[in-house]
């Protein structure tokens, strides 16, 4: 069964949807988003193959993700570090940064230096509603993120990636490939261009909304909130 | 190691405190509560037990609680039904209706008939706020869960139980002893008269406000939101 994608439009007016009519808020999206990252990160990186995860964080929801998603896996029991460069003077972020602090998850300025001693990094940098350019300071941890050899898990899309094209035939992110690809909902049409392990996950999607949508609601078993669905992201 | 309690006024502060130095909204300490008890539920009824799983909601947070999880539970492949008699105009518990009947999830009139059809009860009618007299239309209800030989799974508190004395003397709830029961957070003094299966849930409580709060974090294991404390819940 060949894996239906959404668009950027697509996926930008289903958030909106699960938000209205859904009556979905973003603290309960971003939470059970989150959660499906630390599933991932759980499976991909169990504990015994290192503690440090860290988490490039974004201005956006992609990086609210990120924040929820670090402190699930520190309560795991890893110990995740957060570069967190750009913070918008939202109340939600806000809050979930105060949830790391009290949990004493360390925020750092430099990323590749905190690279240096990470097991696992999580990029939730930018999410299905990038375009365009990559702005300052993210260049750089982009490059860093491509040429480490610790393995990266990206959310919904690898940052600098387009939504629908893929990688950047040049520049940054051009040889981004993460290891881990998490798309939540549904995978963005840019997962045809990736060749990792391809999770997806939020596991809060009604049927009637997926087929007014036109994507699966993948087969999750279990209590799991999320499933791979093949290291070639296009078959179930 | 004994199981250390939390009174009712204390579990008071610790939801109030969450909320505000915390900096977690409530939807999402609902959404992580809920979740929990859909995950104990799994455990003690797994779906080849039968799916027919019915929730007797309250109008409180408690309630609250169990709209959450009869959506995750849905989510797993269970089919849920809820009783909801006594709807407060509150935003929240209107948005988690409304989540449960986009999933087609039916709200029941009639308990006890609903009762007859049921696999397993969640009773997520009152909570740790409870105190005093248990008011119309609950009295009937709780009688039914006394009686019934369908396995019950309570939430926080059997309802109609003191939270600190645990079951009244005699009356309403006199006779109620659910088979399981899920603690949030941390047990409340009632657990001592509790004798079934005892599961703490609830996993987010930092290690620095447990300690303010003296109680213990219980040791959950892998990516477990719950963790069983022993059938006779006051040992680890």
């Amino acid at each position: 069964m060949a894996l239906k994608t959404l668009s950027a439009k697509a996926a930008a007016a289903l958030d909106k949807e699960l938000m209205s009519s859904g009556a979905f808020s973003i603290d309960q999206l971003m939470e059970l988003a989150g959660l499906s990252v630390s599933q991932v990160v759980y499976r991909v990186h169990p504990l015994h193959k290192g503690k440090r995860v860290l988490v490039a964080v974004g201005p956006g929801n992609n990086g609210g993700d990120g924040l929820v998603a670090a402190r699930h896996l520190r309560h795991y029991g890893y110990h995740p570090t957060v570069y967190y460069p750009k913070r918008p003077k939202n109340d939600l972020y806000q809050r979930l940064t105060k949830q790391l602090e009290d949990l004493e998850v360390p925020f750092v300025d430099d990323f590749p230096t905190a690279l240096k001693s990470a097991d696992h990094v999580i990029d939730a940098i930018f999410g299905f509603s990038f375009s365009g350019e990559v702005r300052e300071p993210f260049p750089a941890v982009i490059q860093a993120m491509a040429e480490t050899k610790v393995p990266v898990t990206a959310i919904d899309a690898p940052s600098s990636w387009d939504i629908e094209a893929g990688p950047p035939a040049s520049g940054v992110g051009s040889n981004f490939h993460p290891a881990v690809l998490v798309s939540l909902t549904a995978p963005k049409p840019l997962v045809r261009h990736f060749r990792g392990h391809h999770f997806i996950g939020g596991r809060f999607v009604a049927p009637a909304i997926a087929k007014k949508y036109d994507f699966d609601v993948p087969p999750y078993e279990g209590l799991d909130q999320v499933v791979e669905v093949g290291p070639e992201g296009l078959r179930l």
